[in-house]
């Protein structure tokens, strides 16, 4: 395993101590329990936005700490869920007399630890489940894993809680905004687990892995390795089933890389898109390319479609001031 | 050659492509000759910064274009000059009555296809050529290589431009951050250049290249593969010899990706990086962590150090909004 690392026990705690004295003017952290809040963490009229899940998908959660989106983000082991005191004492530390929302990937680990700290609070509480990975179907046992889509749960939901919506309107919105949005993706290599030591998966130099997940698990099937053009036709057409946005729609297109993929390939893949969309008659309005929701060093994308009206857009121009996403 | 990619003639036009519509709230595409302006080019009341070099080492140059950092750039073929009739062409769309200043990596390549450009230029020019890589020594032959260091010399002059500081005292004012910069890398593993089709240079499973270049070229030599500490180590070794900060000045540290380096690993290489420049009394007082000046898919990571005074700090502080760089 060739990674950048000391100890496989180190490698977490040191990386966000980094990450915490490199945006030592937006965040701060707490390392026991371990969770990182915003640098002025009490939300004082305001719902408090939380989030978290297993760490190795940054800048997804942590990054994503700041004016605009999350409040706090609880980071589990390297693909592991948060334990129920990381949630507790993060929500405690942010949370003001609105109350906390909870945005959790959908994986029984983080449901059920996420549902564990709600008992325990004494604030009000509410819960949205992102479930955006169409990989596996709608009626699957586990329900659909919680991808990219999540970000921009996250970015919309941060903008209304800025905005002073209550807990009621915040888990209206999140309905709207979860059912609007679909994502899947494909593998070029498999991540490298640091606790494991090699490949989680192994593909051949002529396969690639369609409808992965975002921990090293397998996705839907290994295919033959084809054109750019014939991958994002494959990923635009299961959208398009998926969540049948109609022509003359407008939508938001995020090419997300896996962490290992670089954006000369990321924007070549949003360019192809684009066309795709547009010969069905599907309008992109706003877009975000980049490794935002990341599974180590996997290398591959995912595309992701929200259909959007008015006040989508606005929450989505709202302003944002975290470390790795800002406008 | 696994690769989000049709072929090796479209890769860099459609990524541009797509670049510029995912971005078309801040650069504007010019397909022949091949070049990048802001929205709005034209520059009234300040030098034109321009910038360019081979593609494959994005964001820089392309996604560094807007308010703050640079008018124009010219992205030549993968790891190769732009062409002279693109570097004229881009000037000619951008100048206004202050002249124009270049940002060029000191390659042979780069620096003659610049120079011819200025030749044929009617406005006035001056070059800047940034040579930050300390992994050949001073007095080689080509000179040093520019690498990292050039996104800190693109910030601050294009933060001086904005100010409106004219041609000789933005050729001063670079003068001191190149002097004041020093940079060296190391990988993991080899890019895959799209024409070749293969790694670069093989590496083993237990070996790291120190001082690697940002074309796929070798490094100043292969080693055996080590710790993050051992690495963070050496390379400050090498920086605090060929820059000598010392004890209580104040520094920008910037963390640099190749392309295929995961944020969980850079934020680890910045905690230790910290630790190590503390030791040795020098405050780190900026930084910047992230794949910024990559080179394809190679893994591994740079380390740039420049001190900083606070004619520099308002610079790097002042405001900056590209498609890949904001605040």
């Amino acid at each position: 395993m060739k990674k950048f690392i000391d100890t496989v026990d180190t490698l977490l705690i040191d990386s966000l101590a980094g990450f915490a004295k490199a945006h030592a003017d937006i965040v701060q952290l707490n390392s026991a329990p371990l969770y990182l809040t915003r640098k002025n963490p009490k939300t004082a009229n305001k719902v408090a936005l939380i989030s978290g899940g297993g760490s190795g998908h940054e800048p997804l959660h942590t990054g994503l700490i700041g004016l605009g989106m999350l409040d706090a983000a609880c980071p589990g082991e390297i693909f592991t869920s948060p334990t129920p005191d990381q949630i507790l004492a993060a929500t405690n530390a942010v949370v003001g007399d609105q109350g906390a929302l909870f945005i959790v990937k959908n994986y029984a680990g983080d449901v059920m630890n996420f549902e564990i700290a709600a008992e325990m609070l004494e604030c009000e509480v509410a819960t949205i489940l992102v479930s955006d990975d169409i990989a596996l179907p709608k009626n699957h046992y586990t329900g659909r894993r919680g991808v990219a889509g999540t970000l921009i749960v996250e970015k919309i939901l941060g903008a209304a809680t800025e905005n002073g919506a209550d807990l009621a309107e915040c888990v209206s919105l999140a309905a709207k905004v979860t059912q609007n949005t679909a994502s899947i993706g494909i593998a070029l290599n498999s991540c490298t687990v640091p606790a494991l030591g090699k490949p989680t998966f192994d593909l051949d130099d002529d396969e690639l892995e369609f409808g992965v997940g975002i921990h090293g698990e397998r996705g839907r099937s290994t295919q033959a390795f084809k054109s750019a053009t014939r991958i994002v036709s494959q990923l635009t057409e299961a959208i398009s089933i998926a969540l049948q946005p109609q022509a003359g729609q407008t939508v938001l297109l995020h090419i997300n890389g896996f962490g290992a993929t670089p954006l000369i390939e990321l924007y070549l893949i949003y360019e192809l898109a684009e066309r795709a969309w547009q010969q069905r008659g599907v309008k992109i309005v706003r877009s975000l390319v980049g490794n935002y929701t990341t599974s180590l060093d996997m290398a591959g994308c995912s595309i992701t479609i929200t259909i959007m009206d008015d006040e989508l857009l606005a929450l989505w121009d709202a302003p944002v001031h975290t470390a790795n996403l800002r406008w």
